[in-house]
């Protein structure tokens, strides 16, 4: 077999075989194939396309190109959810309590935080004594025990995967269905997850700009699933602002604490009941879709869920008095106001553009070594849809130094639109793919 | 200007401008832009094409992007013309001493030969004392005086083409008209020529497989010409089979001389004839093709092209004696003759094996600093269309060692192809583009 036989055979409109799907990832793993071969078949595959066959077969392959994990002592279906990230998604840390609450088995694995997106396991590890390290075994020891635990990325997972997105990056072949799915699915699978649950992002931010596009890609994923043996669902939901009012990990702790009490924002309530819903229901803890968003419902309105976190979290080693009496936290010393230039109201707010803002405050990082301030980061008093007078304040920023402060004030301040007219809200959830 | 908006835009099927053309090209040159970001653009281009405007743009662009001859001190009209090379093609020694001897001014530079193509300049080398470096003062001078010149390739030509075409040789995006025609008329823009026959060669060992995509090439070809200020002409040739008899340096030498003496292999008198015509047309030395035709044949048959040879050869250090008794010349050591295997037709011969066969002789390299044997080589006794027996010659093969010849022998009895019935003769120039 040959790369080049391979490039033209994707350049001519051809199907890849499983043999020349795996040759190739193999040779991206092993860095026997060049980086300009593998670009130029990135580009035949961005133009041409690929099967849902083919694409399964390239997940497959990128997902068995690493450490692959074993999630096989577990006892019951396990659960996991996909969410591109973003600023201030702290949902993970709702969601995993809620679903375990309802029976559930979640055997969560997160990433650190990157540029200006925050990562679930820095948010985790904000809090004292929480540790996300657990062996294997004690990863599924505790899943068996609880129903949940949630630690940081282990082993080299997809090599392949991470190789070929650095190529899409700077060969413009980023925005293909086949590569978003197949680079999604292969770190769920090697995860080890058997249904999954995705939430597929839309708006300007997002790699799908429109609802159509999220749909294709969340089908294309789902098809994934069936086609390996597992079993998938997508939400397709809007990104076009920051969700909740916390960006900041120990201030998007104490929300996710006020949410699994039933008092978090609305828009962060709303949107973890549903996905937790469509877990609950993907891993047949319901009869339908409906009563699984009773049951998650219940679990936060009955304090469950928030007892399960507790749970969790002991288990973790986490000093939980933190989580029983939040205002044990310790934030940042330098506080300061961001205020509105003019009144009206707020038309946009740029998530990307929030999230910069945290990291000048120390909230995240810029390049991988950075120290994090966990007790950094920003509350955004006003959102979308809502009246400013000139002078009110519209957030609150929290740093170590009244320079950062300025610094990221100054960012914010381009995050913000203001209009004369109040804009429609739109539903967070915009369409579902099952 | 971002390499990445230029990828994304061919990416999109754009139309790119001069400059962003300029800026891909000036990177390429000067290796600030890495090879897998060139190669998806390569791709790009590939298969969403290019205009003959974006076409014409990279032409000049890869002219430019390293050293131009400059021929203005040329008094008249200067033509030159392009071959793809093949096994065996000797034409420009014909072509240029017949259009030379009909007032075309011929600047002639011409490259080595490496794998199965042999190179002009290593042909015309084998001439005892025959000189190839002459400065560009002697070339210009040489030229006024006595109306041609055959020189080697000077300076860097077109490093661009060189860096892009090494690219696309491993990655798929050969085959494409506008990348083929820039390629051919960037070399042919820095070589100086203001008209330029083209010879393209069709055929399964060609580039283009079929008449018709050959005259595709030739069309883009003739289009950048007009839009880049010059004149093309273009002749579609069938390259199925080597042209003449004899492939080897010395060997070719003498096949020259006596197609100049007008007693050349058919198929090769014929072909230089047509293609000297159209050069004496396009240099404006005829009234019509027919008249460039008549010219032409009568400069063989009257001598007056073998005389120009000479004249060229003796201009340029070589010693006259071997061209006109060229039984002077020596040859390899060892001859021996191949055997046809069964009796029946010679249906096909494969060029590229021949020329593979005549480079385990020594006639040509395997490597770019490899050694020559001039005096080795092979000569075709049968060609397609003849009947053979059983035993009888097909070839004769002069090398420096009977192992040499053995090794050549096997190659070269795969390179022949025979059936129970005479094959057609196709036409060598199968059409024409102006």
């Amino acid at each position: 077999m040959h790369i080049l036989d391979i490039i033209r055979k994707k350049r001519d409109g051809g199907t890849l075989t499983k043999d020349e799907i795996e040759y190739f990832v193999r040779g991206c793993t092993d860095g026997s194939i060049p980086d300009y071969q593998l670009s130029a078949l990135l580009m035949a595959i961005y133009l041409n396309g690929m099967t849902h066959e083919e694409t399964a077969e390239l997940t497959l392959a990128m997902a068995h190109s690493g450490d692959m994990a074993d999630l096989s002592a577990i006892h019951g279906v396990t659960v996991d959810k996909h969410s591109t990230g973003g600023v201030g998604d702290k949902t993970s840390m709702v969601i995993v309590p809620v679903c375990a609450a309802c029976g559930v088995k979640i055997a969560k694995m997160s990433g650190r935080g990157l540029g200006h997106t925050g990562g679930t396991a820095d948010k985790l590890e904000s809090i004292p004594g929480m540790r996300i390290d657990l062996s294997p075994e004690e990863f599924t020891a505790q899943i068996n025990k609880i129903g949940c635990a949630m630690i940081g990325q282990t082993g080299e997972l997809c090599p392949a995967d991470k190789k070929l997105y650095a190529l899409r990056d700077v060969t413009g072949t980023v925005e293909s269905v086949p590569l978003i799915a197949s680079s999604i699915m292969s770190k769920k699978i090697a995860s080890g997850a058997e249904r999954i649950l995705l939430d597929v992002k839309t708006g300007s931010g997002a790699f799908m700009k429109t609802t159509e596009d999220a749909i294709t890609l969340a089908e294309e994923m789902v098809e994934i699933a069936k086609l390996s043996g597992r079993r998938a669902a997508a939400l397709i939901t809007d990104m076009d602002r920051p969700l909740g009012h916390a960006v900041g990990n120990t201030l998007e702790v104490l929300e996710v604490l006020e949410t699994l009490h039933g008092r978090g924002p609305e828009d962060l309530t709303e949107e973890c009941l549903e996905l937790a819903a469509n877990m609950i229901w993907l891993g047949e803890q319901a009869e339908s879709l409906e009563h699984a968003r009773k049951k998650a419902k219940t679990a936060l309105e009955t304090g469950k869920a928030f007892e399960k976190f507790c749970e969790m979290a002991e288990a973790q080693g986490a000093d939980v008095r933190y989580l029983r009496e939040p205002e044990r936290f310790a934030l940042s010393p330098v506080r300061k106001d961001v205020c509105a230039p003019r009144s009206g109201y707020v038309v946009h707010i740029n998530a990307e553009q929030v999230g910069m803002a945290s990291v000048r405050l120390g909230a995240g990082r810029e390049k991988a070594d950075d120290m994090l301030d966990y007790g950094a980061g920003i509350v955004l008093k006003k959102t979308v849809g809502d009246a400013v007078q000139k002078g009110e304040v519209i957030a609150e920023l929290y740093g170590a130094s009244a320079e950062k402060c300025r610094d990221a004030e100054s960012v914010l301040h381009g995050a913000f639109r203001y209009g004369d007219e109040k804009t429609e809200e739109c539903s967070l959830v915009l369409a579902r793919v099952e």
